[in-house]
């Protein structure tokens, strides 16, 4: 060729730079400052990435092909582009940025696609089983502020996988198990049965799973137990336990562990017994404990 | 509180990077290197975006419900995927790095999603039109290689909307027009009616043309005739031809023009002898002339 290449390397920048720079001055009448801020992020760090990557037509057409898949077996029960923002950490670092550090307040973790309204109510030490397979769990604690003062009447909502690894509404029907609300007491004080957490895969016969598959990562979920604790005057929280010595921990499909939600499920050998008198025969149970510290409301 | 801001703001931007450090760990044991090496530069642009834009859990779940919408509305005849990477202008970024700037060689543009195989073949000096309405248009020009020595026998694709916005495969039935091959003579000149490019707007009835008009742009594409031009010993282009002086030449829809690519279509008065002698009676017609240059194979 006739130019030096670093000439050529020079043009070549020059043109990449011309593109991006056409694509952000076309959301500069964007009437939504927040809008055009956005876009113009998204924009640049979109062609960052082409650019770094050295994106080939080829690859381009299969990530166009992957959000085709995607969309065509996302329904009203399945949410594939959810969970490829789950398996991609963007869910996570959503509720991270969302959630600000608070010296002392619980850390938030990632809602999960399983949450639903509705939930029974149990009193204070009922069981949320509701009839689904699992070990029997013994939860307690008390909600507090960052101050470390008692947070009386606290609504707490619990959810969790049962022993097949599945929520209530993964199964027919719409009975709904393993899922309660309560209401901690005047000291903040809460205690209820559950079923001791156990692992589960996030659906993996679609796109996400196959990328998965392909990168040599799991699909499972750390075992866990899911909580939406809610106060007057109190920042709501979202968040999971996670179960101590668990293999998982360190795989978390979705990036929900945080260290500080990681807890001690203590086992309790057959015939020990319950903490209520609950006559649990020689079924062997576990039991934890769970402080919950609510920021305050607006930070 | 009781810490100073400046300690939550670092105990903060911690926890973003540690959710960072542990995605970008989860695909360290990709088989692939280059996807390895992909997924990697990709979660770190995500994650940038994220937390550069400060986006909020309503806006993210927005962003998915875009995506859902956009993989519902995509099916066999309507990609709306590809719509999207060519409004953000990923689809010319991706052609712009995958086709590095040779000194004088034709640059590239995008292919669009109207290019189909199996075109009819035309003789020089032939009418691609086959009935598709417009005004006649004379191409001509020579096909040269980087040191300007004629390419002979080059094979060249043409095709283009017609008067009424349309490609052949968005009407009814399976009829192809405006849109024909042809071949270079021995000295690389090449000739044949097209008709004069028009303006037509990229589909917008779904989410793309939603975000288009959110972000007060115009979903209009400038008027154009495509090119694929292949020889060999020389690296195929895949190129449009843009009309001097059109309005739309600074907002095209897609990013596609490129000042190099603009060229004089030169209107003639009806009455005007054709080049060629064709009976054009009173009816207005405009010439081009395009010479291309391929770069060499391999570059």
């Amino acid at each position: 060729m006739s130019e030096p290449p670093g000439e050529a390397a020079a043009e070549q920048d020059a043109r990449e730079r011309e593109v991006l720079a056409r694509v952000l001055a076309s959301f500069a009448d964007t009437p939504d400052p927040r809008m055009r801020t956005v876009m113009q992020s998204l924009v640049r760090h979109l062609h960052a990435f082409l650019r770094e990557a050295r994106i080939t037509e080829a690859e381009w057409a299969q990530a166009i092909a992957f959000l085709t898949d995607a969309g065509h077996i996302t329904d009203a029960r399945r949410q594939e582009f959810v969970l490829l923002s789950d398996v991609l950490g963007a869910s996570m670092q959503t509720i991270t940025i969302n959630h600000p550090a608070v010296a002392a307040a619980t850390e938030a973790t990632v809602l999960g696609p399983f949450f639903v309204q509705g939930s029974p109510h149990v009193e204070l030490g009922g069981d949320i089983a509701f009839g689904a397979p699992g070990e029997p769990c013994w939860v307690q604690g008390q909600v507090l502020d960052t101050a470390g003062r008692p947070v009386p009447g606290a609504r707490l909502e619990v959810w969790e996988a049962d022993d097949d690894g599945l929520y209530d509404v993964q199964r027919e029907g719409d009975r709904l198990s393993a899922r309660a609300h309560l209401f901690a007491d005047a000291e903040g004080r809460y205690r209820f049965w559950a079923l001791t957490p156990t692992p589960y895969p996030i659906p993996h016969d679609g796109p996400v799973g196959r990328l998965l598959a392909a990168t040599a990562r799991s699909p499972m979920r750390a075992p866990h137990l899911h909580f939406k604790v809610a106060a007057p005057g109190c920042r709501e929280l979202i968040t999971h336990i996670f179960v101590d010595g668990d293999p998982l921990l360190g795989s978390d499909a979705v990036f929900g562990v945080r260290e500080s939600l990681i807890k001690r499920f203590e086992r309790q050998a057959p015939g020990t017994p319950a903490p209520d008198g609950r006559p649990l025969g020689d079924a062997a149970w576990s039991r934890v404990r769970f402080d919950v510290v609510l920021a305050p409301a607006g930070r």
